[in-house]
């Protein structure tokens, strides 16, 4: 094909190279065997040498079952490459961190967190990547419990970590406090139980989360577990109702959906309203029509101002935790990493620049050396 | 350390480079969103298309479960790392195959068959190292079945192939037919049954094979299954005894079984005898006494003549294999690459020189040649 598109994802995204000179006979004595020898019993001899003598200390597999690929949903492993080699390729390029893809063939939990445990001695980290909610809960917790690395699914904390940054940013524009605003989370999936949760570890005054089916609040039936949790831990009011009542007289919306949010219930919200329409590639809500409603409007695309993208964020996040030999990324490394995003805005801060550019390369070292301090 | 050896495996031997660019927004819309979505769109419609717009055509996942690792046994997977990633580096040398390490953290045969089969829709090939036998023997069979990849084990095959395109060129050297000699194998792990079945596909005459209990005949109790098979398709005069026995008026001796072969055995062999002591570090026969016996002496090792070594046939077979899409390596491939091997020696050949330099770049592309062709 020639569609420019194509070729440029022909052969693939990334390859290899080696780190050392394999030229004459001395350097595969030094690389290979019979050098190699030494440094594998001196590993076996104290594991944490792995650490200073192997790629592990570099390297994060990027694991998908391809369950929920970008806005596509379920198309399988094989097609779900692409975006892996890609993310693995902005790792690279973001942060100097070398990163695989790991497309899985199976969705099973039990399978997934089997094979992900078995393959983590090669790895220094592992990022989960479109896993289907609620698979990715369960998933998650089982691989943190069980493996001694960083574990981290990029659709929930890495949206996250960018959506407090960019609150932040505009709160602080505002001269507002986190603990003064309410924020309506509308979506309850994998970036909207992530959002929420980081919302309130940041200390937001009060979260509404909506699902498809409405506001949860104790009350409803058939709550999945997770869903059961946010309605105890939201809602400090007992809000009901749907969208419109979670907006009402409400600061900030967080829109996670894919749904559309109608106009008639952007109205209602507070004065100086702040609102995060993320679907991609269409918004809930379009930025325009949101603008007659609120004072400061992102969006997940990058032909808008205010891009909310994960590249801000997973790139630096994992060299800092890879620096720091990290076993976990903890809540407050997560914070200290929306922090350093949101401290590169700097003086820059208006409206329409709530967050870096993507392309800004002084945020991935500052997350890095955040996150790093933060471990 | 200040040691060379360690320094130069510092932070690993391998690093990953993206092969498109990612330096502006234009940049990051074609290799990632929005515009991956087409290609991920393509490949859920058409499977075969991830050949084209994948990377795992030209990915091999070098997997071991740190079993039996050099010559140091079971030294577990994060110590046999270095190994691994020396491998990898390899491959990229020598054929630009991209090849990344997976060390699991398991040696049960189901659980490396589940994950390894989990993980293939990343990988265009599979070459197992370092598992222990006979497991090996099981996991390789058990993953051909289930996988539409190349699977293959290079301590088995890879040492089979060099060893026959070794066998070939002594041969030609001497002016004989393979037909005509017999052939003693001691060892009947991994490498030995591998050259067993190769040296048979190849046509020699008789093969003898020693265990460390002697020789391997119909009569003996308590065989496994593999040498089960092998009493029944070796040894046509039923002999019996140990080395001695088994060296008595033999053409051909290969051992790797990293035990010693008495002089006295070695004396007892056929006139313008073969000898190949391919046990690393130590030989089975100090090169300078098997030449007192032996028209030509072969060893695994880089500081004597004919180093028999994998480094030969991996990445080419591979680099053919992934070119012709084939979908196994199967016995015609591997005697193509032996005779690749043996071809490339040329008028060099003499009887210390009948396998070409493991750093001879001529050889891969040869061998990939040749694969790709017998596919």
């Amino acid at each position: 094909m020639q569609d420019p598109i194509f070729l440029a994802h022909r052969g693939g995204k990334l390859r290899t190279a080696a780190t050392v000179p394999l030229d004459s006979r001395e350097d595969l004595s030094i690389a290979y065997t019979p050098g190699v020898a030494r440094v594998c019993e001196a590993i076996a001899d104290d594991a944490a040498l792995a650490r200073d003598y192997t790629w592990r200390s570099n390297l994060v597999a990027v694991v998908t079952d391809g369950t929920a690929v970008l806005g596509l949903g379920d198309i399988g492993p094989a097609a779900s490459l692409p975006v892996m080699e890609g993310k693995a390729a902005l790792f690279r390029q973001f942060a100097g961190v070398d990163a695989v893809p790991i497309c899985l063939d199976t969705t099973d939990p039990d399978a997934i967190v089997a094979a992900v445990t078995a393959i983590a001695p090669s790895f220094g980290g592992i990022n989960l990547e479109d896993i289907a909610a609620p698979r990715c809960f369960e998933v998650e917790s089982r691989l943190k419990a069980a493996l001694d690395i960083p574990v981290f699914h990029d659709d929930q904390h890495g949206t996250a970590v960018v959506v407090l940054a960019a609150l932040r940013g505009a709160l602080r524009l505002q001269g507002r406090e986190t603990g003064d605003v309410t924020a309506a989370v509308v979506g309850a999936g994998a970036a909207g139980v992530a959002i929420t949760e980081i919302l309130r570890f940041a200390g937001v005054g009060d979260i509404i989360v909506c699902d498809s089916t409405g506001i949860i609040h104790p009350g409803r039936e058939r709550l999945s577990p997770v869903k059961e949790e946010l309605a105890k831990a939201t809602n400090r009011f007992g809000r009901t109702g749907g969208v419109a009542e979670a907006l009402d007289g409400t600061d900030v919306l967080i829109g996670v959906s894919g749904g559309l949010v109608p106009e008639s219930a952007l109205a209602g919200m507070a004065d100086d309203a702040i609102v995060f329409a993320l679907a991609n590639p269409r918004p809930e809500v379009d930025p325009a029509v949101a603008a007659k409603h609120a004072a400061i409007v992102a969006t997940g695309r990058s032909d808008f101002p205010n891009q909310i993208n994960n590249v801000l964020a997973f790139p630096g996040i994992f060299r800092g935790a890879l620096d720091a030999d990290a076993k976990d990324i903890t809540e407050d490394m997560k914070l200290a990493a929306a922090e350093a995003i949101a401290d590169c805005v700097g003086d820059d801060l208006a409206a329409d620049h709530i967050v870096p550019s993507a392309l800004d390369p002084r945020v991935a070292p500052a997350v890095a050396a955040a996150v790093k301090a933060a471990a």
